[in-house]
């Protein structure tokens, strides 16, 4: 397995084409996704911005706690070697070309083997870069966001930024300097934070504060140095409840607002929202999408899905029709989720183990999105959902409502004008008509 | 039922004592609760500041949505006039005096009953205030906090400060206008908003940074008027995740300190804790009581506790030694509470129909405080567990930790350290001897 | 408010009609539901057998745990006079009328106000269902399902038929003999029981086993009178996990069929599945349907849903489309659910208050479910889903598979089989490409 | 490493003794277990019948589905060979001597590698079967349970009996066959059925009855085999409701019941209830255990605990006394848990890397559950508790309550009774007081 120059990795499987009268159980087409459709003024491939992460798509293999690795690919020869990594990125960019989506993401340690010491885990990385620029260049994929994986090996089940052990963050902090040079070779558009180990098991053995006050440290460094070098990717910090850690300090969105708040770091972040964690901290699968987007904070999304029954994180791929509805509703709205994208944070199932489904999975993701886009820009044009809200809201433009909304009424005021107006009227809320409308759509 | 004077509305029920060798089936007796037993340079009393809340012990009557009251009160005459009104808050107080709590907390439309407008409504309670002010003169029983219910009424059934009628909003402002009055009159130590219905049941109809800037703007004119008024209690905000709103909008501690940092309020608010309402929103029972607390925003706690098996409030008495160790813990370490307190939002069951069902209740949690407090106490004094995580973070104190911890570092000298010095020395957090040793206390 | 006769309860809204080429504001009208189109050899009207339920769509008025009644309708007196409960009969059924659904289900304490003893409740009982009649023979409609209301009466706060106290069992069974005679007169097609009540707050205070001994027993004195009377109809049970008990004994579909085993009352039962109380239990929403039908115990559908980040019952309508795919999927399997049906035990939010928003509701619920039929009717006729499923057991119709399932193989020709030939083949399970089939007839 | 046989494994840690007065920092004693204490006619050890799990302590080395292994134990050299599996199970049985656990637990691929056939791994597990009988014999250490491992290789990713494969089926069995033959060999008190991939992922892939009927037929096949070779083991299945699978067919106790009920198999097996899988089935801790002992199915109890905030199975260390109090009511309650025990199916957490931890997580489990244990001899001896549930359900043994209960009643003389003797009356459950009186047994 020495030469991978002239390899087919998926052989049989060519350029995924668009087919909009193939039948129900053609599902190596797409159905709906079309990628040059101008949609609302951008190409359904602008508005969509779709991404393969590789850590899933490249390195799971189908591992659970509870069973060991049940896919075979045909290019992995079980070594953990350059050589092997070589021929794996090429494969993926196989895969990406078929496809047909123009980013992808990886972590550091996705691409290259780790060595004994950082210098040499270093070395092992660089050439990998190098294969990856060369093959970004060849097939036009860009890199959406890098990251650091600061959470598998070892020595960070304390923690990185926020281990118990200052040595530890010492070396997080080298491995994220080296990950910001990476990102900055390959262009790469965000850079991602996740901070899976950032939290704890146990509060009786853990000083949430002093953990909070060495993560603001560490991010602070990270921006001197972003700036020092010139990266101008957009940083991101990726939020999840739990799991890892039992409890993780960058719960949802509002959590790492207010952590950015606490010191004073708002304006060096954006979110990086995946609904499946966003479900496991007990909201609405679009919710944090939405309080990012109102809050300005909306960098990009990890596309995938939960089950609603289960407490820990699926990473399923994304096929529901009404909840990739209200993302793109969301992301249309703020029009557009660039430099951010929606990245396939997804896994096939660990029994969906031919090559096959891996191309099955993610085109019938982005059907179930280009579905959700399509319906959004319905909704947006016709313009009746929003008038129905707004409607809802009218007495806030208005008299009383707009003097207290602009800051300008007290409570005196506001008694002096119940004492002469009287009760308010009751109004209903209609939600069912909302629901029902919004059915229509889909 | 026209005269109140004399009548004892618990008879047969005298003075609660302490009798720490009373028998298990003696459950009329504090087994631990020792008022005037001195810890750690306080008494008992000093650091429990107990609360009786008004609306579950004498407004709750057993009502669920599934069935009806199963509650009647003796002293309830079925009417909801004033002076039904004034012989409840009799019997309050002749309780308050019996258990031995210091403190007591109510909503304005508790104590008195709302009229058709709010002129007649404030007249109302008016004369309960006045009933009040005298009956805390005559019993030593102070005001803890004061809140207006701004969600039973059907014209919250929007939102209050966050309805989408800005008239609602209006009487709101009007309500709690008069409501910091009332506080100011009572010598309340604290003022407390919980936003029951600020929140939404459906994303499609509304618009929730609209409603956030309403309430923000509501807040502003709150905190005028109490300066205005030289009002000296500490303002409050009290987080639940949900419930009555599918998802309200002060979801946590941590979401409330985002907007309190979102809007410019983070110097005019503390945070009033329930940990039915942690557990709610998917953390650890103490939670939000440590992380309140180690912002220096934990200002009161709602000392209660729900089943974690079951997705709704029950305001449960806690019963947990060893969660009320935790919060004792908390409390002892930051020296205190005040002005805030333990407030029992706690129901008796509503199979529990008996007068004395309420004191056993009462009686029980606060044995299980006092032995929390014992625990947190001979904990705090012996210093082992503090001596152990503070070995844990050791590394923080000196060398490349310091440096990182005081934002003197780079990236650049995390990488020269760790390529010197290598890669970090794996160590064991030992939880279960955390665990353990805990467990000794207990 | 004296008489009656004239009135219409819904003025403005006629007979509600099939436009299915209405906009999408339109929420007045069908856009899917045809009743009477043919589909798989029956009407829409046979296969869905919508019902409309009179607890929450004419006694419900928005109160929740945390507020008042929101909802006021122009039928109503405020009284809980007879009166007052003929008026809303017909308000009912000019409802249903315009509606047009063909069933309807009610609680015996829904129609009729409760007396001070046993002997009066049924006396006002008895007038209510001489109307009923009349209305049903007028109007065409019929009743799906009679239930008794065990649970919202102070009295059977501990339960009914495993209530502590037995003479509150003697009191349901009464009572449940009453509502056979009911249901016997007014031509129910099943009779339900709920256990709301029948489980546990504390399993400290409870003695399950005997709790549950009395149930069956209760449930035995059941059987023996509608055998008695000869009432035909299928008495279901319906699970429900928890709420208002902390834990309810009727858990699930498989757990109500342990309860049936264990006290050999299987053959007299069928179940009434709610996909609300299945997704309470942990389950997906369509689990309990397909299991019951498994087992050849689907009598009847609660159509309805929650939100699946709630913990308690909301009981909305049901609107979405893939979930009501499944259902209908299942019943079509099953050849539909006759004598049972799909029963709207939804409501409307208490935020909806105005007449309209009850029949946009259910209108929008009809309309989804009528998609559901429709895909789940192409699904089937197609029998494309059905034969990849086929290929997945396909081992199990062949050699050593089908001895096995037949009973007649061993453990130890097992082993001689393995011995002989060798580890199984890995075969891919391809549940991408199930989702993504199925999204193609969505 | 090629001599083993006078290494010691544990170093410095040798017998672990009762010391009632070591301080709590002293977490390597026994602070409350005492094995030859005697309680209510037996001793500690017999009415605990501790056990500990091979898997979780002996094989787990704290990877996590985002992590690698944490954990190296000095006796492992690394590799999965036959010398590598002998040492470590002669440090396992050094682990017991000094613990001091009277019985272990093993799946059959924990303690042998898997070779490259059925016939060659079953020459494997003979290997260390007959270490594990020369040092069971040596050291006294019985066997409380064998199961075998039917789902961590690859070829039971669809399941084992349930496996779409009916191939997969006929290895589990032969499997099976062999591991009943060591269980006989080892003399194991019970035998262990863990469906962990018995269950489904899609309902749109599954024929959830075929399973069904499958895992009976082989259940049937396992019965026999059993009784040929006169294996007197009790079997068990253990329920879990999820995890690996998305939904289990063991979902729990009650669900089990009911499959055996369905095929006519339960007179053959009892229930392996784990608390942390019925906590995480939606019951409260200790429901599995008293549901399965009412029924006389409490076969044995893996003693464990989770997180109630995690949604997956943490397997941790039981720490809670209150927990512990109620599983030892239960156990002593029903004369005790034998032949089965409670067995430690607990893992350090991942964190907790050095072999001292280990020891500190089993003997603070142990010193909890031994607390559990005499507050429970506490309780049962009082009789307070016990006679105040039996006050609460008085009426069941009198008159009409009585002939309810044994089933001579019909529902028309409960009328009679209703309509002569008038409503029951209302009568407090005393919830609270039951609490405060347990509260003062721990």
């Amino acid at each position: 397995m020495t030469t991978t120059a002239l390899k087919e990795f998926f052989p049989g499987i060519g350029k995924i084409e668009y087919k909009p009268d193939a039948g129900p159980s053609e599902t190596l087409v797409f159905h709906h996704y079309n990628a040059k459709e101008e949609i609302l003024g951008k190409t359904m491939e602008e508005w969509l911005r779709f991404s393969v992460c590789y850590w899933h798509s490249f390195r799971g293999a189908g591992m659970d706690p509870f069973g060991a690795s049940t896919i075979q690919r045909p290019w992995e020869d079980g070594t953990d070697s350059v050589d092997n990594a070589k021929r794996r990125l090429r494969a993926a960019f196989e895969f990406f070309s078929k496809l047909g989506n123009k980013y992808w993401t990886f972590h550091d340690r996705d691409i290259a083997p780790e060595g004994e010491t950082l210098a040499e885990t270093n070395t092992f990385l660089d050439q990998l870069v190098e294969l990856a620029a060369e093959l970004q260049k060849k097939t036009g994929v860009k890199l959406l966001w890098a990251t650091c994986n600061l959470f598998a090996h070892p020595r960070y089940m304390h923690g990185a930024g926020t281990s118990s052990d200052a040595h530890v963050a010492a070396y997080a902090a080298a491995q994220v300097k080296k990950g910001l040079e990476v990102a900055k070779k390959l262009g790469a558009e965000n850079f991602v934070f996740w901070g899976g180990r950032e939290g704890y098991h146990s509060l009786l053995s853990t000083d949430i504060k002093a953990d909070l006050d060495h993560l603001a440290a560490f991010y602070k460094m990270v921006i001197a140095y972003k700036e020092k070098i010139g990266f101008k990717g957009q940083l991101l910090i990726e939020p999840k409840p739990k799991e890892p850690s039992r409890h993780q300090y960058d719960y949802d969105a509002q959590t790492v607002m207010s952590f950015l708040h606490q010191y004073g770091l708002t304006q060096h972040f954006k979110l990086n929202i995946e609904p499946n964690h966003t479900t496991l901290a007990g909201h609405p699968y679009e919710h944090d999408i939405i309080f990012a987007s109102a809050y300005g904070m909306l960098g990009s999304i990890d596309a995938n899905t939960g089950s609603p029954d289960l407490g820990w994180d699926t990473d399923q791929f994304p096929m529901d029709i009404r909840s990739c509805t209200m993302v793109m509703k969301t992301v249309v709205e703020q029009g557009g989720v660039a430099p951010g994208g929606l990245n396939f944070d997804a896994k096939v199932r660990r029994e969906s183990t031919e090559p096959k489904d891996l191309f099955i999975a993610h085109i019938a993701a982005m059907d179930t999105f280009a579905r959700g886009l399509k319906n959004a820009a319905k909704i947006i044009s016709d313009g009746i959902l929003k008038k129905s809200l707004n409607d809802r809201y009218l007495s806030w433009g208005l008299g009383t409502g707009a003097k207290i909304a602009s800051g300008t009424f007290t409570l005196e005021e506001c008694e002096k004008f119940i004492l002469e107006s009287g009760n308010p009227k009751p109004s209903s809320g209609h939600q069912e008509h909302f629901e029902a409308l919004f059915n229509n759509y889909i």
